[in-house]
């Protein structure tokens, strides 16, 4: 795939001229239209063999588009900070707008690189890390973040060339990079580390283009050319979700909202002492050394007055405030809806040693976004495999996620609706909304159960429990929460 | 002070059952109020002595008020990141929004209140250290963050009482952390610094309630009390900017726009060798192992067409992208315009070894502003002072700091507005926005010499460059940018 790169084409200053002026006037109008309609954003990827001029491309772009609608993200290698969240988290947290570009430099594809460039690249790594390339990028693609990804090429000699040049003089001598100098002696290494990675990961959704970099203008024009093009392109072609045989999501057996026992009980001698008992044990849990190393992720779902907000409380109190987060999800703002709707949890994810407590969660997208029609037919089908690898990667990054669904009866929340209007200070949890939302009663219990049986995995089921009575839930969540931690920092 | 809470008074069961209700319900109106006003934020500040309640404040706050529009904001010992930027830093990124409240635990007060517990404090430290405060809060007041600060005390005996009785039982020993059992030794001095810190940073603006703390009751009620009271106030008190003669701004004499000569020049040959001159010697800098722990902020204004982009792209030609970003700063967002019109440069702070560099900044408040009237006139007049507070954070967090003006005359804008309109990859530069800012050509200036007369301190001088001749100021601003680089790294 390098045939033509390594060939080293040029373009004479008389050539690119005339061609870089209709190009830079093209680009302007074409991210303008882009700003206007606001329909998705643009990442570009630069990567590319060491010396080719990646860095000078960042410079160029910057100047022959509108430099104030475009961000340059450059990654370094991960800090402390970002070590302890799952590996893309960075990258979701700096993606752009939509209508914006964002330029990445220092990318997500460092991994696949490195591995594929190592003496015997493991092949089972290989494939992992490509896949998870391939499911963000498709995340991405799906929800309105375009992708193009540039690798920059030429052939050894050129590269050789190139840099002895800028050396050769001390005006341009301090262009050269210290790794730009050790492409020499493993450039055919890092070539096939190149193809591997982009053979690997080239989809409609997310292409590749190898530009030639050998010669300035060349180089310009072709990615003036490339980025262009994707200004240009209006729509994401529509894929299907990457499901692969040996990683595929066994769904786990889980009970339907309508096949639960509603009777459980405790009474108060049994809460009064079954309470403070697991919290207890909570406490002294999060309090152990080993659990500064853990990342916990706590999602609660369930209808309306079915007892989210007390639960939540009765963790938190076992909980010093250092350590947890509780977050409460509402409608998205401004900010939040001109990003992947996965953005703005990708944002609230715990570090290693707190707890991020979610009030409902990402799981409004098959429930709340259903059944109300905020989300297309395509695009909630679509969030059930979306979230599973959501899940999967906060898992891989050493995390503990518990997903509760607190489910009441449609006749016990009609007395906490009536029990809620009668309180002075209850009385502000019942809105129009919620007996609006009652209304739809079946619709959610439907998307409920639907949302059940696809996102209920192995690796992270879901925890169904019947809430008629809260006081019984309240201890069943504590009592939860505790054997998945104990289990986690292996103290059962 | 702490006379009446460390008398322990009580409340009983039956006389809080009632007072309760009415709070709460009158606690949730004033929330909703303020809601819907977004006329401010507010921040409720918990400290006290260990073992007083204070970690159960945070959760009956969360049960009284309606807990999805408050967010506790618990601060742990700062973290590496957190560490390499000015020590308010973390504090800013957190701001809840207009309307919204925060409840802070672990906050501003922990080096004020550390130091105030030594077994002899340091006198200047108290005072820089109350001093940074006061400003801080008074930034945040003035700009619609109302503050109220909690102090929860109780007697040494009711505090050894409280700890002892949860001890006692195997249900409630785990509520007792390892802080609170050191209280016993240290009571007196923990109260002396307490007492002290409040007597440095009680304003009208940002007021301290104790708290009763010894018995529950009692701490609720009080609590709910002075939360009400803090919500239920509409307005902040307007007040006079802290300046003390001690640490008092000595602005520089600062030449106005009118006065600078403007033919200075280079010829072409000049050019050549100097830009990459000055170009190499700055990558030199930036690759040098001391530059890895110096932050550094570079700040551009002045007219439109003055040349600004390109001057910034001349010196980012000589950085790796991942060491700089820039920062294009247009009108604030919805977002933005909910917090202080600090908040959104706060949040773009470099980290050590990182570069950034705005294109427009923070001066924004007394330039447009001020001449579009977006400001009153108190608001941009309190500016200066708080921008220079501002700055003055940054440097003593180790930052290096250089602000540039680049001045262009009428005519000379007049030429570049023509030049820019008939080329067509640069008419995207031109708006009616120009032109109609150009005719209030002398507003601007009279903001601008304003600016410059109160903003140019001896620690953070503005650099006012004539530049109707570009590639004179662009090489003018390297060489700023070198000499103060190298003198920061000690490298002159």
């Amino acid at each position: 795939m390098f045939e033509l790169a390594e060939s080293d084409p040029e373009l004479s200053k008389e050539e690119a001229g005339p061609l870089e002026d209709k190009l830079r006037t093209a680009l302007l109008k074409a991210q303008y239209a882009r700003l206007k309609q606001q329909n998705c954003a643009l990442l570009i990827v630069i990567a590319g063999i060491d010396g080719a001029g990646k860095g000078a491309t960042v410079g160029m772009l910057n100047e022959w588009m509108d430099a104030r609608h475009v961000r340059t993200l450059a990654f370094n290698p991960p800090s402390e900070l970002e070590q302890g969240r799952p590996w893309l988290w960075r990258y979701w947290q700096n993606l752009p707008a939509k209508g914006k570009t964002g330029i990445v430099f220092g990318s997500w594809y460092r991994p696949l690189l490195q591995e594929a460039a190592r003496k015997k690249p493991r092949q089972k790594r290989l494939l992992a890390q490509s896949r998870a390339i391939r499911e963000f990028e498709n995340t991405l693609a799906q929800n309105g973040v375009q992708i193009v990804k540039l690798w920059y090429h030429l052939s050894r000699q050129a590269q050789g060339d190139r840099t002895e040049k800028l050396l050769s003089d001390p005006d341009t001598a301090w262009q050269v990079r210290p790794e730009d100098l050790k492409v020499k002696k493993k450039f055919s290494r890092l070539r096939d580390a190149g193809a591997l990675a982009i053979s690997l990961t080239h989809e409609t959704h997310a292409p590749w283009a190898v530009i030639p970099a050998a010669d300035t203008q060349m180089r310009e024009i072709s990615t003036g050319q490339v980025v262009l093009a994707a200004l240009r392109k209006r729509r994401i072609a529509p894929m299907q979700p990457i499901t692969q045989a040996d990683t595929a999501i066994v769904a786990q057996p889980t009970p339907t909202l309508a096949s639960l026992d509603y009777s459980a009980r405790l009474t108060d001698d049994e809460y009064d002492k079954l309470l403070p008992d697991w919290q207890g044990r909570l406490a002294r849990l999060v309090q152990h050394k080993k659990f500064a190393e853990t990342p916990v992720v706590l999602v609660f779902e369930g209808q309306d007055a079915a007892g989210k907000g007390g639960t939540i409380r009765r963790i938190t109190h076992a909980l010093d405030p250092r350590q947890f987060r509780a977050i409460p999800i509402a409608a998205p703002s401004v900010e939040e809806l001109t990003r992947p709707y996965l953005w703005r949890f990708w944002r609230d994810l715990p570090a290693p040693g707190h707890i991020s407590i979610f009030d409902r969660s990402w799981y409004g997208r098959v429930l709340v976004e259903r059944v109300e029609k905020y989300a297309s037919e395509t695009e909630w089908q679509r969030a059930y495999e979306e979230i599973n690898q959501f899940e999967s990667q906060l898992l891989t990054s050493g995390a503990v996620v518990l997903k509760f669904w607190l489910a009441v009866t449609k006749e016990e929340q009609l007395e906490r609706f009536r029990e809620r209007e009668v309180s002075p200070f209850k009385s502000f949890k019942i809105t129009q909304e919620d007996w609006r939302n009652r209304k739809q009663w079946d619709a959610y219990v439907k998307a409920a159960n639907d949302m059940l049986q696809h996102t209920s995995t192995q690796a992270c089921p879901w925890h169904v429990l019947p809430s008629n009575d809260k006081r019984h839930a309240r201890v069943a969540v504590l009592q939860q929460v505790v054997k998945a931690l104990e289990n986690a920092l292996g103290l059962d």
